[in-house]
């Protein structure tokens, strides 16, 4: 089945205002729906999980800072859920103040630890005195400068928040890297499967079965010999003790392509307890070249030979 | 379905007495069937593919000499036969003479040049100074010194033989391998497939798809991913020039067993043209573990698990 | 050579009283020697490489959250860094407050935003409604406390902060993993290279050479083929564009092992930049056994049968 | 250092006039040397492992039959020998005949099996009644025909030999395959090693050392991870019984070649009793590409890199 219909309702990362509802708002209806900001990765999940929502939009990773660990965890154990979208925003800083305040005023700053980290080349050599002051996001940062008493003289947010909110803009695109990105999942319960369109990916959780040399290889082996690419691995500890750990990655194409399904079947094998997250279409819709040997037709024509042999008498 | 039954008639590498028509006469209601020598493995073959008899008994591999790459070559090309049972037989070699003869008197031997090669070291000892003549197959030679005119002293051949044509024995167990023993195969035209009995053999012709560093590894990856191992290898040329291939290949399992099936897929995605040429019981009986993640209940528990998924919406 | 000497300077990521400081402690010396707090990882990591300090503990990963993605970045980029020691720290957090705050008082709680996602289980039981207020680190929200105009009521910190600061404990052991463990890295120059104990681990930063399936497969068979097993892997972008990205692994052995040199050695030939972290004793001790064939002595043998067929002339 | 001068001596598999001796003749100073026909390869083979002359040539492949089991066999145990020159001769046979037989008046045809083997399909067009008489050899089955009582009509063999004898020729280039080729290798003491050519083969014997699904995959990786290609591959059984068996295997390049040493040093570790038969220059003169990363250059640089990074303190 296709996408949640446009009646339907979402959670996000809150609040209002962060680069996340800026991706929920990609999804082709959310701008009409009912939107319910929530204040951590968890507290959205549980409102899918529970039916208060449909689907959450929640950050996976960036290209600066890697995966969002709580964002992977959170959905890797629990209630199953599934990822049925994938969008990316391109993270944009401005530096915002308040109104009465110029750039050598500057003595302190509040945003989110990750802004900061990203922004540190332009503060650096624009204002390199000023003071760090964490915020929970980069909106509630930019929205304490409406705050009398508010405690800092200024914050790093999105150009979406520093417009909407009217704040004066005293740097624009201060990140260090030009072109970073944000991913971001949608999330929903597991009864839905997006369609294949050609360009998917496919994320699974797989629990390392034994711990000796080789056991990584016998897991990516399974990819391999089905011709299906990662485009992303992390071991990842299962939070009992170091050294016990399961894999988080996303492989190229769709459970629906014989060749990704193919390798799931041998994956099952040596790892039972492993979990399908969703085949959802690629943000950047990069279409992967599929070799002959690993195409749909070359799935069903080893099938049907088989199948001939073994029903020969 | 089984074997021939027992009004089955059948040839074999002749003539007469040779070990070949022993291993034949292994087979279940042979000995009260039809059986027609052949002079070369080609027209023994020749006979099963225009229906003139059931099936051929021919040697394939023995422990001294290896494959017999003759008939690993016919049953490889030309109009598709199946393996349809194994058979070993111990090599044991007598020295049998004319009557008047005695082991000191011997100039002249003549064999099988197989025979010849693999009792070296007791004709070394023993008659040093003895002639090699060649002899189409240890039992003609025997059967030579009954005529007239007999050119040589003394053959070496089966006690089968020995004793069945009543010839003196000058010397028993004189094969340089105490234990040697030959393979035989039981061949029948395609329509054939021996039930499984949880120890048993596939035997395939896969030719190399491309020839760069690695292809081999890629078709021997079949069959590890689903723990499949394999008893032989040899790579062949295709007979059209030197460094064009193909594998001649025995693998442990039946085509009903789920892994060596998923292992076949595989096979003819990477190589279209790979040819089976039968499951069938293994003549040394001895049966190999299947690990817990390649059992049929592992492929089944996959194959729904997957297809649970598949069908989510 | 070994670690820096006792009277060596150190940096760690601060304020102090953090878990990063109670990791710095447990290096012999450190306790007397100069210890220099840093605002951020990238601060402290700067301190070594201009030669303020000889090295700096930095937070790596914990085994709730994962990685520490700034931390794995930090140090894969740049000028040459060195790891030369790893420290396992118990994660125990405490529930402090203002004098005169009771448990069903607490309103408003500051600490790190990782602290409060891992004592969300106890939270939601046992103070429901109160809400979050980010923190820069558990020290700095405790040591707010103590200032007048503090704006929360209570702080998430470590056991021993509390008792640094003697504020009163209303609630011990709030985590939600019982046994949860952070694990730091002790950062120095890269012309220090510890001697190996027997139970160590090399880390390394692999650039993907090619994008396709099977290029991760090639870097990992370099580890499997000499039996060296891996004990964490991440893939991480860049930074330049998503899809383009490298490997950060921590593989086990030390370099001076002959079966990790000879990985590197292949490693090396597949992906030239790759870069060397280091190799230092595993925090945890544990060692892991090595297979004959890929012992020391076994690469002795085989190199020098090697030599002696090429230096046949 | 290289072949052996103009004044060594060679043995051959005889008698003189078969393709062997045609082989041998186009090593250079062969047709000068002092040239031992020998009865059987063991016999040749033990001509020189006793020091009587410097070489065998032996045969050990032809493009219609496969490997020549009986050369294999002998050069994989015993003394140690080694291999230094390949030779390629076109196989084209011809049919001769006593002065008074016509082509239709021939019966009976001698020659030896591998060459009957060879023509049947000239043979059953143009005298589909001829009977077959074994001979030991090609050139022995021609000059018989010269003899007193000859017993049979006609001889297959080459036309060298057709010519030296001055035999009237009934047919020629009567074999089934057009383009044919036998390949010989010339045997030494293993005091030799040929220079690198840039187009050469290195011939080994490996045990299997365990028999486990993947043991043969352990092997072969050890020749694909620095992308050595190889050009033949048999499994053999070792004589013992069926079951045990080791492999012997051509790989293309040169044990000078970094790529091929560090293969056999990776071959050692694990099968510490495999046998290096020689590395010496292909006959067909075919080179082969090179990756970057499996250079000799490569290799250098990776074992420098090592070396730096361990020789740090």
């Amino acid at each position: 089945m296709s996408s949640p219909a446009p009646e339907a309702s979402y959670t996000f990362l809150g609040p209002e205002g962060t680069f996340t509802e800026a991706a929920l708002l990609q999804v082709p209806g959310a701008d009409v729906a009912r939107r319910v900001p929530a204040p951590t990765v968890n507290a959205a999940l549980d409102l899918v999980r529970n039916g208060s929502v449909d689907a959450a939009m929640v950050p996976i990773e960036n290209s600066v800072e890697g995966g969002v660990s709580a964002t992977l965890d959170a959905i890797s154990q629990g209630e199953p859920l599934r990822i049925i979208r994938e969008v990316l925003v391109p993270i944009t800083f401005v530096l915002v103040a308040k109104p009465e305040i110029r750039l050598n005023d500057v003595q302190t700053i509040s945003t989110h630890g990750h802004a900061w980290a990203q922004c540190q080349l332009w503060i650096t050599q624009n204002i390199p005195g000023a003071e760090y002051m964490p915020g929970s996001s980069t909106a509630a940062a930019a929205v304490g400068l409406l705050e009398k008493d508010c405690p800092y003289d200024a914050a790093i947010c999105s150009p979406f928040v520093a417009e909407r909110l009217g704040l004066p803009v005293l740097g624009s695109h201060i990140g260090d890297v030009a072109d970073a990105v944000t991913r971001f999942i949608l999330v929903s319960r597991p009864d839905v499967l997006p369609e294949p369109t050609g360009a998917d990916k496919t994320t699974l959780v797989i629990p390392l079965p034994e711990d000796h040399p080789g056991a990584l290889m016998e897991i990516l082996d399974q990819f391999a010999a089905r011709g299906v690419n990662l485009s992303r691995i992390e071991s990842r500890p299962t939070g009992q003790f170091l050294g016990d750990y399961f894999f988080s990655i996303d492989a190229e194409g769709h459970i629906a392509d014989a060749r990704v399904a193919d390798a799931l079947k041998g994956l099952h094998r040596i790892s039972p307890h492993l979990r399908f997250l969703g085949s959802y279409a690629r943000a950047d819709r990069r279409e992967h070249s599929v070799a002959r040997h690993t195409s749909d037709e070359a799935f069903r024509a080893a099938r049907i030979w088989v199948e001939s042999l073994q029903q020969n008498d």
